[in-house]
């Protein structure tokens, strides 16, 4: 860039701003207590998540779920550092918002957790969090054509997907990963009220009141991102769901959320 | 929009129009009688379509395909409410052409099963009804470019593809479901004497003389809709068949729709 | 078309056409003698055949691929009608060059399987024929834009690849399918020296000099298609095989051809 | 081209280029010593490596992947030529540098193994190359377009990717194949300090410091490739990793890539 000092004053500030976030997870360092054992079904739901996201093409040997523990707001349920693919349920760990583990039995854990914790934090209304690269999404975020609602299996998406920029935040230099506190809340404040973020040169975050609603966000912005590119590649004026339509077609969708889960967990659990 | 005064009255009239719906499918409520069982082959290839469309990538987790009865002209053949690939023959219920069931027991129905009981009303050629959210097909449904047929497979689409915008009927605020009589209706009007509709911000339905031949079309429709995209992007002229082709093509590959339903019905009970 | 009486004519044309092409064929219906039992080792490439061809989506419910007979340069082997998939040894049947076969035994044959006859009977370099619905064939047939080789494994292309327009033999009211002797000859003189030629508004056909080479060309002719379409719509010039290389590149990759055919084959005849 | 004379001076050049080449090999024809027996493990991971890239769609039934020799910097390891999902530990073969085998038994061995040998040479900090004609990137080496890093995924790719053109080494009428040491070091001398080399007409290299970095290499290099050419379809400007960012999502990807090697390698060694 023309000017290397202001570089190196985004660097230091993106410095800062890590040590700011090192300090809050040195203080936090100390194991959380536990919540208690999640119920059994909440953990089979967490582990078919993960292969239902593999099957659809939403995750491939990266990408994370989680889901807010059922006994407590404060804590959330995701497995340690492993391919979505090959999570079970003796993988999965309990944290605390600040995305510390209460049990971590020396497990890796994934970098990017705070991208869970913070949005938990903030979101009282998600109860699950996908963290993906969704292929037809990447270049949505990479371009900013702005992604919208093509069908109402996608309606969701009405109230506009942000583009989170990491360099607003953390400078011209980070290494694209949200590998703090500090970086998950400019990342949630990106997400904002919106189903949907979109991570530029990363790739996206759908959020959910429940598990099923999580997931089947993912996989249909998914689906929508490819359609939309079609869309707009056949010429002429692209038809999206008008704000009205939407928010009905939504309200509907959800209630139907359980056909597609039923199938996807079935098959997700006889691997 | 412009002008909400408007909009409230096109939603009293979407009003309006359910409440007729509802009043119709209120009187109708007392369970119509059964034609009785119907040929267990009819049953077994009912079942066969489900997974076909499944496999032909067609139908994912939504989507349904019915059969009229081969007993009765009024009643009709379709799954209870459950994604396609999960159909198994203890899940297919039979319903009047008000789409209302002879023995539900209970079970959940297709919201949209209107879609099937107001074409099989109208279209008395028609034996099988296919709808879907056919990922191909869904941008010209959003773009209003004509889908016309590429090549001989898809012949049956030389009448034109007709484009149904449920605003026209519904107002600008229904949730985007076919989910009673007086919409199926319009959507039939829609269909008229085509063998598919596209459902703007949707997906499409599509009809056959047959089971096979329904199935068929809603496969080779999407087909279609994939190639012909790919040959507008190529530049140049694209050469549709001419309508004399397009009968005639129609007509003999309709005499071979047993060759490829042969292999999916034994792909598909297969599993 | 604006002059109907035009069409009359060549309506009658055609008709004049297939009338002597029937003759033709009840000509030759006493059923010619056999050139005995083929190599079961042919017979098992051609079984094999069809389902790699299956395999690697250049064929599908449709389609066909047939090889000549060891023994007699006038007869050939194909499958009776049945999708490729489904195709086993027990299936094929032996023809002469007009297509006649040796002993039906009541079997369907494929509709056109003039393709293949009226090749072998003008290409005496040509051991094997496929005909198929390659999709990503398909928008350069009907766009005409040629087909050229973008890599070494397509450089066979380098002859160019002519486009087969019915219109011209048959008249503007064919049915698109190649259903007698004389439309036969009339995509065989389409064909000429090529090692596969497009039929506009149906599909294509690959030929080779033996059965692995016959379905190496039908496979990469559709992943030439494939790549060159994605190539074309990233701008910029393509640069296409120099027809020095193109040649070149043609005579050594020949010489492979064996090693994907080992892996199509096993993989084939492990179903 | 307009000057056959020069065509035949470049010929000639090729000619005496092969000459070179030949004596080359002459000379080390007698059988190299042998470095000993590898680790079994890296033997394991290189037969895994082969059915990986099948996996992930970046070879066919062409390509091959080696890594150099645990016990010695002079030795490489390769399959004998088959297709990459056919290869066992058993055909494993050690190689000099100028590709010449230690033990071959007869068996044949890829034509194009002067890939792996030249890179090794002039390269000490890789471990593992990857020849391939992986779909996605061949239509950028057709156009010159450059690849460049969409996602923190391919963040490697940011020194930039240089395409290899083999009419500047073996002039216009080579068969496009890099079968000799002359052509391997020109090669070579393209992938420079690189991670890809793009071949014009042909396919990629990608190297790495060790074999999965090798493989997760290929495998995001035609991720980074397929979305590359979605964003470019959708209009607006593509904003690609920035030279910075890069470096450093590079360094904290890199040491992630047990994460899918674990998944991949596990699903690999299972069929």
């Amino acid at each position: 860039m023309e000017h290397p000092s202001r570089r190196d004053v985004l660097a230091g500030g993106a410095a800062v701003l890590t040590s700011f976030g090192w300090l809050r997870g040195a203080r936090a360092q100390a194991a959380p207590a536990s919540a208690g054992p999640a119920d059994p079904k909440l953990i089979e739901d967490l582990v078919a998540a993960n292969r239902i996201l593999v099957d659809q093409g939403v995750v491939d040997g990266y990408g994370h779920v989680s889901v807010r523990h059922d006994k407590a707001a404060d804590r959330y349920l995701m497995s340690r550092s492993v391919a979505p693919e090959l999570v079970t349920a003796a993988d999965i760990m309990e944290y605390d918002l600040d995305s510390v583990p209460v049990d971590s039995r020396g497990r890796a854990m994934y970098l990017e957790r705070f991208i869970h914790g913070e949005i938990y934090r903030v979101r009282p209304d998600v109860q699950a969090v996908v963290h993906n690269h969704s292929p037809s999404v990447i270049p949505f975020g990479a371009t900013g054509v702005p992604l919208r609602p093509l069908y109402h299996m996608s309606a969701f998406l009405w109230p506009g997907v942000p583009v989170f920029e990491i360099r607003n935040a953390g400078g011209p230099a980070t290494d694209m990963l949200i590998r703090n506190a500090a970086l998950g809340q400019t990342l949630a404040r990106s997400l904002g009220a919106s189903p949907v973020v979109l991570m530029r040169g990363h790739g996206a975050v759908a959020v959910g009141g429940s598990l099923p609603e999580g997931v089947f966000r993912a996989v249909y912005t998914e689906v929508n991102a490819r359609l939309q590119a079609q869309a707009m590649a056949l010429g002429g004026t692209v038809v999206y769901l008008d704000p009205e339509e939407a928010k009905r077609a939504q309200a509907s969708v959800a209630g139907t959320i359980g056909r597609p889960w039923e199938l996807w967990k079935k098959k997700a659990l006889a691997r």
